[in-house]
């Protein structure tokens, strides 16, 4: 990454691809990730690459929502555990009720103990798989993506998934797990098929979403339920919805500046 | 690809992942070409996934100036061949005064010569690449990016360049070249940059370009030059933006429909 100075006004971006690339190569991302990434960049982009108020509404939603959830789990794929291993670990330490499972979409024994051994190396203090020989299966979710671990998902109330498949998602909705999604495409199946839809891009909203859980532990259980009870989803979904359209025409106008610098 | 029923309704765009994921295994395309394709089915999404009025007019456009150009040439990268390999021969097949060149944004010279022998593997009848000992410098551009063919781009007055970088495009039009561009993005610096934009994915693209190629080649030079002469970039451009940011309203009706389909 040293080509790119940390001046340059896509490296947030760019180190993000990077650390991607390197997720593929070192056998813990798969090309159908780089691909998702492809995507979730093209509505970064049209987000203007910056946390929305509606994503702010949805992390304090989550953060009450675990606060209060019995076994909160977070659900970390190859392409999560490439681009944020240091965020995640980052938010489990400073809020250890919560567990991290790596859980594959594509069943895949190897690249579950690399990403295993990834977050270990910055320093998770406890990481399940859902390749356990103890794993139990997803009950609506086809073939290989089915696994879950007893002590993990399996017993999970609440849990939260990065970057994830529609079907992994639906899998998770039908075994009523609450789920809390991550995903820059309001209009996803994850999206709309989550609980509480947090669309911004994953290393913002997890530092942000530490700072949120930080604060409410201190908070009064009351006042998180009601939060819990007053946040409105489909709402949330709207905004986000308006503001890619209106991401659209807002890129459009800078596009057209840039254009013609001297008038 | 056989997993994969021709019926399924992503049959299309899923078939271009397999060909892309297979071109970056062959050595031909790269990771950045798939978060680079990544990006470009993201607008595709929004677009509907289909050639719109817009495309059809700057195609139209792009046909004329073909015809009408002294040298033209089609520019080809590891993504472009990946993707299109046979729909690339056969539009050079069907309109021969067109050339080929592989011209890559990393100067890589076994990959250039993979590229070109895939190519060539699919009928090309011939191939100039921007390694050959003969090329020449594009002077504008920085670098490793900067080399053309002598008898391929360095003496083209038009050049098609598809899923290209903004630089080179930029390179390409500070060296004189009219430039043709097809790229899903209308926000993208080479789709600002180029005479014309051809907002489309790139297999349907060149299919069209091809049909509209053999009919015009029967046309009055005449009418050509009028056709070309009133095209209006820009407005393309505009309609392509105002098609990307109403397409977010509908797949977001779209989806809400599919989310409650008893109503």
């Amino acid at each position: 990454m040293s080509e790119i100075p940390s001046d340059h006004p896509r490296f947030h971006s760019l180190n993000l691809r990077h650390r991607l690339v390197e997720g593929l190569h070192a056998g813990l991302a798969s090309e159908a990730g780089l691909l998702a990434q492809g995507r979730g960049e093209a509505f970064d982009y049209l987000l203007g690459e910056k946390t929305h108020r509606f994503a702010e509404q949805a992390m304090a939603a989550a953060s009450a929502r675990l606060i209060r959830a019995e076994h909160p789990v977070l659900s970390v794929n190859g392409s999560a555990a490439s681009l944020a291993a240091a965020e995640i670990v980052s938010l489990v330490k400073a809020y250890p009720r919560l567990s991290i499972e790596v859980n594959l979409f594509y069943h895949a024994e190897q690249r579950s103990h690399r990403i295993a051994n990834r977050l270990r190396e910055v320093g998770a203090p406890l990481v399940l798989e859902s390749c356990d020989p103890k794993s139990i299966a997803l009950p609506t979710v086809q073939s290989n993506r089915r696994r879950m671990h007893p002590d993990g998902i399996g017993k999970a109330d609440v849990v939260i998934v990065a970057l994830e498949d529609g079907d992994r998602c639906e899998g998770l909705v039908n075994a009523e797990k609450r789920v809390i999604a991550i995903d820059l495409n309001p209009l996803s199946r994850t999206a709309q098929m989550a609980e509480i839809s947090i669309i911004d891009e994953l290393t913002r909203s997890l530092k942000y979403l530490q700072n949120q859980l930080v604060a409410d532990s201190k908070r009064d259980q009351a006042e998180l339920a009601q939060r819990s009870e007053a946040y409105d989803n489909q709402e949330v979904l709207k905004q986000a919805i308006a503001a890619v359209r209106d991401g659209v025409d807002l890129n459009a106008r800078e596009v057209s500046e840039k254009a013609a610098p001297e008038n």
